[in-house]
């Protein structure tokens, strides 16, 4: 047996990297709970159908199907749906580890802390978890990190207006996540017929504008806008922008990966040292319907390990 | 599908109760530190030996067996006896959540929180757990809580000299646990020789005696040792309870049921108003063998679930 060290994709935190997170835990749940936010704490095992097949899943000897936390955010919006039903809004945080398959290869478990806002639909909802995801970053003394604002809802509205099917808009979205112009230009060229909708894809490799630039990028994209939903998504964009304040924010059209349950805004959060995204949220307005509670929603998750690694606290 | 609730023996805390585990976890962090123990977190899953089999398994996509966290103790040990081979004393603590397969049922969470010293052998180490134990439990307001102070290695000399099988050993045990001395007595004098490893195993269903009062019962006891292994044990039982000052102790010679690992002292922890025992620990000679550094070591664990529950913090 080979007991030299935890499994791959796992850890073992030790004294002051153990000191680090924790130090890290502690400012963020000040921010969290200062903003009015309530801890809830899930239990590491659900039925498996409350996560998606990234979970790692066993049976149980009664041959229930179980899964290993993959996500907060459901867990969070099936307490909410169910023994918080009658609650709105909620203001929740949690703090914890997801355990991940990733592909063929072994588990991955990541550390993670994050804030969800229950039934709440307005643009103000949006801008108070943005401005709480900045307040995270604030607090872990990163002063240069960027927070990547995009619209899932405005990708769909366009995707609609195009016509494309769901593998297009896979497709799609991979170029557009690797801005990668000239070849998402002979994707559109090629599968798109040419018109708004062409130009608005085309639009989404531009570069990430600065809170103070972006206006006028999404001046630009409403032009362009190929549909009522695509101008309502981005005109939503706006009004969020409008409500915060906070240099670290920037408008990328293009920020449109993201677990498959947001529906409106979504943004991730970049921080200078880290190799990927520090964390990242959004609007997952059918999510607790699922749950059998259809109500609006939006929130964030931190990854602790990657910010831990870099954060000045 | 049935969202109302999570899984049975698993659980959501929410607000206060969330409020309630941080604010005990907090103090008990307090009282760690300030003795000098410092923070290890080890993954929530391993690789499946490094458990018992009460741990809940599944194997991932490569074929491994891998195993959900069942016990702290087996990770610290794996971690000192890994990547801190070469650092003794090792004084750590460690708090999170355990997952186990309870019989035929479904899995079972525990939050739990603990201590682990590393790399001492003398009853002034067995002396400074059972010490930190009693700050543990003063620091969550139960001042009227029990240590229970036995020792597995007395028990074991004991079926040693009574030339027990391991499945009399495990009779014996059952009935010393239900404190049954009818039963005890015909079960011994059915398979046990008359002589003093009989007298001093029914001894073992005596009723615990206070600090003040255990001298006297070792004495008695000592007076019926079959064997110098017995002697010893009782001995070291000697020392620990003179260098340790906290009216919450108790011996109990008929404390001998926990985990396999044991070897000298074993002691539980009880609180009023608490079903079952609150937490437990003692020493464990052999285990750090089994990941290939044989150390001693002594620790304990807290069952957070049930001390949030009669906790006054």
């Amino acid at each position: 047996m080979d007991f030299a060290a935890p499994l791959p994709g796992t850890q073992d935190l030790l004294f002051d990297a153990a000191r680090r997170l924790r130090r890290c835990e502690a400012a963020l749940l000040g921010v969290f709970e200062r903003a009015g936010y309530a801890e809830v704490i899930p239990p590491s095992v659900e039925a498996a159908d409350v996560f998606g097949a990234e979970a790692f899943r066993a049976l149980d000897r009664s041959g229930r199907l179980l899964a290993l936390r993959s996500d907060f955010t459901a867990q969070v919006a099936r307490i909410a749906a169910t023994r918080l039903a009658g609650f709105s809004p909620l203001r929740l945080h949690y703090r914890g580890s997801v355990v991940r398959r990733l592909g063929e290869g072994p588990v991955h478990e990541n550390l993670q802390a994050g804030c969800e806002l229950v039934g709440a639909a307005g643009p103000e909802a949006d801008a108070e978890i943005v401005a709480l995801a900045a307040a995270s970053l604030q607090a872990l003394g990163l002063e240069e990190a960027r927070i990547s604002l995009g619209s899932t809802g405005y990708f769909s509205a366009l995707a609609r207006a195009a016509g494309a099917s769901e593998k297009l808009a896979a497709a799609l979205i991979d170029e557009v996540d690797r801005k990668d112009l000239p070849t998402l230009r002979s994707l559109c060229e090629r599968e798109v017929p040419a018109g708004a909708a062409r130009e608005a894809l085309l639009m989404l490799a531009q570069p990430p504008r600065p809170q103070t630039a972006a206006r006028e990028l999404l001046a630009k994209a409403s032009a362009l806008a190929p549909s009522e939903d695509a101008l309502a998504a981005l005109r939503r964009l706006g009004d969020v922008l409008e409500r915060t304040d906070d240099r670290r924010l920037e408008v990328d059209l293009g920020e449109v990966r993201g677990l498959g349950y947001y529906t409106g805004i979504v943004f991730n959060l970049y921080a200078p040292g880290a190799p990927k995204a520090v964390g990242g949220g959004g609007r997952y307005d059918s999510l607790l319907g699922r749950f059998g509670d259809p109500r609006p929603a939006v929130g964030f998750s931190l990854d602790l390990d990657g910010l831990v690694a870099v954060a000045r606290c």
